[in-house]
């Protein structure tokens, strides 16, 4: 069985673990704190970022760009409940990446690293000390912003990326359910990112996900809640 | 013909511009400047980044990560003297994304972003303003690391990806090259980086890259020398 080097609210981690559930592909996940700088874990991956995968077939596949699409080329999608990360065409599949470059890229930088690496990697970090206000208010308004994309895309397709669930729901998800975990997220200003989401959580892939808890943070009272 | 839209300085528009010509594929290449906002720009591209490719059979590819793979998808390796972005099985793929993540995200965010975004973006941009000192003392120090891991890899295999020319090596030549424009690079300090970027500097794809002029930046006196 494959070993996920992964971090509770890791947003990048979870993207891959709601894939690998998806794709069917049973892993032993594993706990790795990366701010520790673990040698055992720099030699897997010398960016010190996560997630890894610890294939028994294949080696290391290290960071979430890299697995997601080799999880993409190697998973036979008749048998998988027919989920495929990267579904469609050419042009579809292009229109996945856009979204999943701007949720692991553009949300991560303007939303989740105010949000979540603010409150948690920089509690447990070397540079521990108290969230800096000013980059949270910033992280608040651009979330805003980012929920009324994701409801315009739920809107006028049936997943964000297309007419198919695909990596670009998992990574948006997975951002979401971060700061959703830390109750971030005004979900009652945003019905239609809502009900798009209210569908991901009630998917069996998201359950792990949902019973996570990182010490000296409580989750949000409707983080499990699938009647949110 | 596709028209790409892309700025000089930007090493992501670099990046797909050498991955264009190393696949045979002829582009008319438009500068945008993204930091204008520019209405037409963003109806093609939400994020309002760079680069965009709009192609005749496929409409609007955008973003460095949709094209490279869109790229690696619909071209045909024997018809193009034999480039293909992601190279060999899925292992040694999963190895050239791993370093393009590598560049295109850490690279950029350590080096490119302390130093090019600083000097280049913040003087046309919105804030303008002198470059952060600091933020530049930064960029400086971790652009050394990442010259001893490129010379690393460089020393251990034919190309940074592997045994083959691949995208890997194309994204991390793409920042290089706008810190070399600059006059930012320690060549000197850093052999077996700089006889690796010499091998890239000195294929055609690269020329376009070195008639590049921004005005207001003249670049470094041996920029566009093949023997630097």
């Amino acid at each position: 069985m494959a070993t996920l080097l992964h971090y509770p609210l890791c947003a990048y981690s979870r993207s891959i673990r709601l894939a690998l559930d998806e794709c069917g592909i049973e892993v032993a996940a594993v706990e790795e704190r990366p701010w520790e700088w673990r040698q055992g874990f720099i030699e897997l991956n010398p960016a010190g970022t996560l997630p890894v995968l610890v294939t028994d077939e294949h080696g290391v596949i290290a960071g979430a760009y890299a697995i997601s699409e080799y999880l993409g080329e190697t998973i036979d999608a008749t048998g998988n409940r027919g989920f495929h990360p990267f579904p469609g065409d050419a042009v579809e599949r292009a229109e996945v990446r856009r979204l999943v470059d701007w949720f692991h890229r553009k949300f991560h930088d303007e939303v989740t690293s105010y949000l979540v690496d603010e409150k948690v990697f920089r509690r447990f970090g070397p540079n521990s000390g108290s969230p800096d206000t000013e980059a949270m208010r910033a992280g608040h308004d651009n979330l805003r912003y980012h929920l009324a994309y994701i409801g315009h895309l739920a809107e006028t397709r049936s997943w964000i990326g297309g007419s198919a669930l695909s990596f670009a729901d998992l990574a948006a998800a997975a951002h979401l359910s971060t700061l959703d975990y830390l109750g971030e997220v005004p979900w009652e200003d945003y019905e239609a990112a809502k009900n798009w989401y209210a569908l991901l959580k009630s998917r069996p892939s998201f359950r792990p996900l949902l019973q996570d808890r990182v010490a000296g943070f409580i989750p949000s009272g409707t983080y499990a809640d699938l009647d949110f």
